[in-house]
C-alpha cells in the first residue's frame, strides 16, 4: 500500500479539480418556476431590447425637453396637450415642437417625445393648454429602447445560480425554460461498530449516528441530493461492497467515521481496492479535522471524514462544499458569506496547520466581534451554538485579541 | 372610501404584526431527512446526558490524571497497563493507581480513570509497562457525561430554523422526526392591461410579466410556497374574483402592478370590499416603492407591490419577507445578512423617507465598499447586477463617499 504524506488544503482541492476536470455535467431542461438556485448550464443572450419601445417611468405629459428649458413656477413653458396615450398601447400620436401628450407609467413614448414631465410638476390650463413648470432633460423618466437589456447582450453566464431577480430578467426575455446543471447526486455512508442509528437504544459505549443526518443537511444547503446509505461496520468486505454499490448509485461518495489509526488506514485500503487514481491525499493539516481521505474512484470522489461531527461538518465545508460547487459547474465558493470580525480572546494555533474555531458574533458599536464558542470537537452543541467558522490562515501563530480573522457564516 | 395617510415600514410592520396575532401555524409532523430548514414547532429538551457515558476523544491510554503529576520526558510516570478497551463495548475494567488501559477515539473511560494520554506521548516498554511522558489534567481528551448536552436541558427552541447541525444534535438525542410549521402558500397575482405571459409574442407598449417570476423566486428564497395564478386585468370584478379565489386558496396574496393612480386605487377598492379589516397602509414613504398596499381580509395577509419589478423586489424584501417569517413563527428577520460597509459615493435622500440603493461589495484593504449601481427602478438588470441593498434610513438626508451604511445581501 503506497504512502500518503499530509498535503495542505489548497492541494488537496486542486488534486480533486484536476481529477474532476472531465466530469461531465448531466444538464436538464428546468421551467422558470422550478429554477429557483439552480445552476444555469448555458449563457444566456438577450433576444431583443427590452424594454422594446421607449418607456414612461412616471405618470405624467410626453414632451420635448427642449420645449421646457429654462421653464420654471414664476416663468412656466405653455404647452399644447394633443391627447393621451393608453397603456400597453402602441401610439399614432406623433409630437410636434410645443406639443405634448398624457402618458401614464409604463406607458410607449409617442414619436417625437424624448422625456416626461411629472404630473405633478405640470398643470392643465384648459382642455388644451399644459402649464411645465420645470424644465426636464432629455431622457428624464423615460426607459429608453434596450436600456434594460441590449440584443445579443449577455445577460447571464454559464455556471451562474438562478436568484430571484434573474428569473425575473429571463421572464422579461420572454425566456421560460433554461438548460440547468442536474444537482448531484451524493451517497452518506457513516462507518463504526459503535454508531448506532438514531431509532434504536443504545448501550453504554455506543453512540448514536450524527453525522449522516448533518452530512445530508449539509447536502441539500450546498444544493446536492443527498442519498443516505445508513451504518457500516469496520469491515473490509462490508466497507467495500457499500463503497462500490454507492458509486454505482451516484456521482460521489461521502463517509464519516474511522477517525481511530486502524479504521482510517482500513477506509484507505478499500479505496485503494476500488479503482484508479484512488487515494489522492490521506490527512489535512487542519483542526479539527486532521483524518481527512480524498479520493477519486473512476472518476467520482470519495472523500472520507472524521468521525467526530464537528470535524466532519468543518472538512465538509472546506471539501465537499467547493466539490459540490465544481461538480454544479460554479464558483467553488458560490453561496458562502465571509465577513471580517475582530477575535474576542488570543486564540493559539500551530503554524503549518489551518484552524477553524467556532465563533458567535457579537456587535460592538460599529464593529463585529467574533466570540469563540469553547467546546472540545466532538461536541455537536458548539456547532448549534455557533454561526460560523473563524479561519485562522496556516502561515499564522494564532491570534491575538482584536485582530481581524476572515469568519466563514453558516 | 376611506382615506389611508402613508405610514412608516415599522408602523406598516407592525399594523401587519397585529392584525397576525392570531394567526395559527398549520403543523406537521417532518422526518429528520427532510427538516432542513425547516421551523421548529415545538420545544426540544434532551430527553438523556449526551454523551452517556465518559468518552475519549483520541487514542491513547485511560488513566488517573493524578498519577502523571510531574511527569517529563527526563522523568515519565511508569503504569501498568492491565487491558485494552474495545470501541463500542462497555468495559468492565476497574483502574486502581497507578494502572492504565489502552481506549479508542471514542471508547468508554473505564470506572477509575479520568482522563487519557494521547498514544504519542506514551511508551509501552514491554507488555504490561507503560511510561508516560507529559502529565495530563483530569478531564483532557475526554467528553464527560453530559457535557455535550444535559437531560432535561433546552436543545433548540420554537421558531428555530434547522440547519444539519441541529439535525445532527437531534439525531445525537435519538429524535428522528419534529413537529414543524408548514410553510405558508402565498398566491402570487401580477395585474395590468399592458402586462403579457412570457410565452406570448408582445406589441409594442406591452410588456412580459416578470413580477410573477421574481416574487415566486422570492416566495421559495423565504421558506413560503408560491402559487402563481396568473395576469389579471385593471377591472374591478376580474381582480375582486382573482383576489377572492386566491384567498379561498392560500394564506396570503401578494399583488404586484397598478402603479398609476387609477389601477392603485382600483386594488384598494377591491380589498375594501372583500372583507374587513382591510386596507391597514396605502402608500410607503420608501424610495423605491411608494405605492404600496398593506392589507388583511378576514385573518390572511394581502399584500399590492408596486408595478416596476425593482420596486416590487424590493418592498417584498421589507413588508412580505417578514411577514412570512411572522407566518412561520420565526425571527422577523431571520435569514437575512446585514453588514456594514462604506459607501463609495454621495446618495442624497430626502429626510422622512427610506432609501434601498442597489449596490455591489468590493473589498478594498480590510474595508468593504458599497458601489452603488447605477440605473432608473424599473431596470430588472440592476438587480441582476447588484448583489444588495444599501439602506438609507428616513431620518437622513442621504449619506457621504465613504460613510458606513447597512447592506442587507440577497
Amino acid at each position: 500500500m503506497p504512502l500518503f504524506s499530509a498535503v495542505t488544503v489548497e492541494q488537496a482541492k486542486s488534486l480533486l479539480k484536476t481529477h474532476l476536470q472531465g466530469f461531465e455535467h448531466k444538464i436538464e431542461s428546468v421551467d422558470l418556476f422550478s429554477a429557483y438556485n439552480r445552476v444555469l448550464a448555458e449563457d444566456i443572450f438577450s433576444p431583443e431590447d427590452i424594454p422594446g419601445f421607449n418607456r414612461s417611468t412616471v405618470d405624467g405629459f410626453a414632451l420635448k425637453a427642449g420645449d421646457t428649458f429654462g421653464a420654471s413656477e414664476a416663468m412656466p413653458a405653455l404647452l399644447t396637450l394633443v391627447g393621451e396615450i393608453a397603456m400597453g398601447e402602441k401610439t399614432n400620436i406623433k409630437l410636434s415642437t410645443g406639443e405634448a401628450a398624457k402618458i401614464p407609467t409604463g406607458g410607449m413614448l409617442p414619436e417625437g417625445s424624448d422625456a416626461v414631465v411629472m404630473l405633478e410638476y405640470a398643470q392643465l390650463m384648459d382642455d388644451t393648454t399644459l402649464c411645465v413648470e420645470r424644465p426636464v432633460t432629455p431622457g428624464e423618466n423615460v426607459v429608453a429602447i434596450g436600456e434594460d437589456m441590449k440584443r445579443g447582450d449577455i445577460v447571464l453566464s454559464r455556471g451562474h445560480t438562478l436568484r430571484p431577480q434573474d428569473l425575473g430578467a429571463l421572464a422579461a426575455l420572454g425566456i421560460r425554460e433554461v438548460k440547468a446543471v442536474k444537482p448531484p447526486v451524493i451517497c452518506v455512508i457513516s462507518t463504526g461498530n459503535e454508531v448506532k442509528p438514531p431509532g434504536e437504544s443504545i448501550k453504554p459505549g455506543e453512540v448514536r449516528d450524527i453525522n449522516t443526518y448533518s452530512i445530508c443537511g449539509q447536502v441539500i444547503r450546498w444544493g446536492g441530493v443527498p442519498m443516505p446509505l445508513g451504518i457500516v461496520k469496520d469491515d473490509f468486505q462490508k466497507l467495500y461492497d457499500a463503497i462500490k454499490l454507492a458509486l454505482e448509485k451516484s456521482d460521489a461518495v461521502v463517509l464519516s467515521g474511522g477517525s481511530s489509526v486502524g479504521t482510517r488506514d482500513l477506509t484507505v485500503k478499500v479505496i485503494e481496492n476500488l479503482g484508479k487514481p484512488g487515494v489522492l491525499a490521506h490527512g489535512l493539516p487542519v483542526k479539527p479535522g486532521k483524518p481527512t481521505v480524498v479520493a477519486v474512484v473512476d472518476g467520482k470522489p470519495v472523500i472520507g471524514l472524521p468521525g467526530h461531527p464537528v470535524s466532519a461538518m468543518v472538512i465538509f465545508e472546506i471539501i465537499v462544499r467547493p466539490m459540490i460547487s465544481m461538480m454544479l459547474g460554479r464558483d467553488e465558493d458560490f453561496g458562502t458569506t465571509r465577513i471580517l470580525a475582530r477575535m474576542s480572546r488570543n486564540v493559539p494555533s500551530a503554524a503549518g496547520r489551518q484552524d477553524y474555531i467556532r465563533v458567535k458574533l457579537e456587535r460592538r458599536g460599529e464593529e463585529l466581534w467574533a466570540v469563540p464558542v469553547l467546546g472540545k470537537s466532538g461536541l455537536i452543541s458548539g456547532m448549534v451554538e455557533s454561526c460560523g467558522l473563524a479561519h485562522i490562515p496556516s502561515q499564522k501563530q494564532g491570534v491575538a485579541e482584536g485582530e481581524l480573522v476572515e469568519v466563514e457564516l453558516y
